[in-house]
């Protein structure tokens, strides 16, 4: 059984709410779960402890995450707790604009910035990575119809693979599928997903957040992390006089 | 003319002193100073802002940085500023237990950690990237007499390049030399250096640093990191009804 | 039900028969086959064909390969259609001295050159991507008494993971465990093997080479890999007069 | 001084005369040569040894190839002399329609097939890798008006950087702009230059032309790459009984 958390900033409640009935998090756990093998919880910002508890993400096998004009109300020491326990195993599926949340800066280490425009235009996502998990089961290409605009520079580091890459009608391109790994944990971002133009309905979209939450699952650490001192070497050392 | 900034914590005064007279920092900014293009300066942790204020970082081509035991004492709003100031294009050569630094893991999103062995024992360094510009003008292989020991697993992203690789006589190895890009600015971060064992003065290790501050010299910056609205299309966008 | 087909040049008979009799391709059918899932074959150089026909390969998930003396004696059709299978979505697994094999070189692009020395040296294999799917399972070191030297520089190109780094008694290091990817192919690299050792009588060398035959299972294209020509464009072009 | 060959099949006389005169290669030389630290020759496929001779390789720092409709002209040695030249430090820039020569597709390993049309369509390219040496010097995006599309999936190895990526009128996204190492060389494929739009005659490409030349030129090997016996071992070896 796969422990999935789904967390909403859910901060732009009545237009959101036109689209996704109490907000996209309800939209998202209802498709993963149904996956017999998926055990799907959901969490809000405005929960204690804005639901991200170290004893939560403990329990936590994979995290959906989503958030836009309130991140800064996440703590430093919420975001710290994130990013800790994604090194120590718990895999990530940041969505649309969780590019600027804390624990997606913290993780990658850099700006997330990146060009952005919103004028409903059309959107076509292509497949760039065709062997990795993420990609098995989609067409090479699909289309979303109004979308907002992410487009390069994308200021992350070189991700470990580009799965999806996306055309925009007015022009530009974006790394809109990418994956990265931080201590134990992997890491999936994903572009789409404007809170008020339905991309969780689409059945590609589903398909993907649902491989991407199997490809960063969480691993068992092999090593611990806080810098083993080795007293006794495994090979001998000749003394030194 | 490159601007480098030499900075050592500095916080084992009378060890490091009977090795490198005056600081570690000093022995470097000696052998880098005989370089017509490089300007170099040095700073310390004690010094005001710890040396590293927003206004120097913004003058400073590349930043070399040593430390250790101090890490907590470097105020989180000066660490911000250095990662930031990589960010906006400044190169940074971490040194050795730099590994565990605010800006190394807030950099790389990582743990650092890793594990480590004081034997004096022997290692050995070999070239894995030989096409690098830091691998030039190099043997395929040396030695240091006596290092601490740094073994995987080595808690950091996958790097851009690992130009070096370590073996130990106790039987470890490690990714010794490796780089990253964050933002507009290149790391890079080299192993050895322990404050007592003398690894500054040797010519190979004198080399590479020389050859990474030429590599990961300042950048211009080609667009904003500010997440600029392109409000205008670059392309023409089909009216929607 | 995984198809594998292990494959041995067995060109030196009467020493690799002392250590695995009928050669080590019935050493390595053996252990895989205790794999419900796993389906196992085995052919050698002089069968017909060199028992690596197309129809052959288009039957099989993943081919395990080991050659070493007679690799000049692989027909270059042959190898070629080792290459394309792959490119169709074959996984492959090279073992040991099959860096020089046509087939290694070919899908690489490099010349696969390494150091080597026989001295039954000690050689010890950290895990360097303990996320990455073959280092599940095993533990963060493990020892093999005697075994061929490999060591750097080893001519490849950037691998996607570099899963195992050995370090060698006599002060060489490599990148023992090392994935690709080709078309719609995974290949893995292991370098332990040589035929008068027994490194496939290791239980951790056994759990490797299961894992990677589990990763690199054949993959369904999602495209044709013959240029295809879209003469219709997805997206509307404006007319040019 | 740089030595470059810029190498032109030359197969379409007429079509190719009427936007460059006397063939692209000239049009290439004439603004490389404007570098006083270039010394620029040309060779087409017709010449003696198909102006690609062994002596000629070993004297030139930087290769740049273009090639369409003859590709399966060029002999099989020829093109292993390609290669191997490349292996052993010679740079190469691949030109457009080059990605399915022999030199290329031989280095890369892989098929090098993409999608295509010839609609004249207009494309624009993004820099994706700002801080790369063959990124400097360009604004963050340009438009060609007229050019061949060329579209994902583009099969080849995960490239060390992507540093253009390209998004065409008709709805399709490409790695424009990437690059390989391969033994000691440094590869770069460029994806405008259809013979017949004058995409040479841009300022910026020619920018990124002759960044490419600079970033690709010869390395100094430091090892041999014929897989050297070490016999002696760099450390000692326990004797075994």
């Amino acid at each position: 059984m796969t422990n999935i958390l789904v967390w909403n900033e859910y901060g732009n409640k009545p237009a959101e709410d036109a689209v996704y009935p109490g907000g996209l998090h309800k939209a998202i756990a209802a498709f993963l779960q149904k996956n017999k093998d998926f055990s799907v919880t959901t969490a809000t910002l405005d929960d204690e402890g804005c639901g991200l508890k170290k004893e939560t993400l403990d329990k936590t096998d994979v995290l959906v995450y989503w958030a836009h004009c309130r991140h800064h109300e996440l703590p430093d020491d919420v975001a710290a707790a994130v990013r800790d326990a994604v090194h120590r195993g718990m895999g990530v599926v940041f969505l649309h604009s969780a590019h600027k949340s804390k624990p997606f800066m913290w993780l990658t280490g850099s700006s997330g910035s990146l060009k952005w425009r919103e004028a409903a235009e059309r959107e076509r996502i292509w497949v760039t990575d065709p062997t990795h998990p993420i990609a098995q089961g989609l067409p090479e290409t699909f289309a979303l119809e109004h979308e907002e605009m992410y487009g390069e520079y994308f200021d992350i580091p070189k991700p470990d693979s580009v799965i999806f890459t996306g055309w925009f009608e007015g022009g530009n391109v974006f790394r809109s599928g990418v994956t990265f790994t931080r201590g134990y944990g992997k890491i999936f971002y994903f572009q789409p997903g404007h809170e008020t133009f339905g991309a969780f309905y689409d059945k590609n979209v589903q398909k993907i957040i649902e491989n991407a939450v199997r490809f960063t699952k969480r691993n068992v650490l092999l090593t611990q992390l806080d810098c083993p001192n080795e007293t006794e070497s495994k090979e001998p050392i000749a003394k030194k006089s």
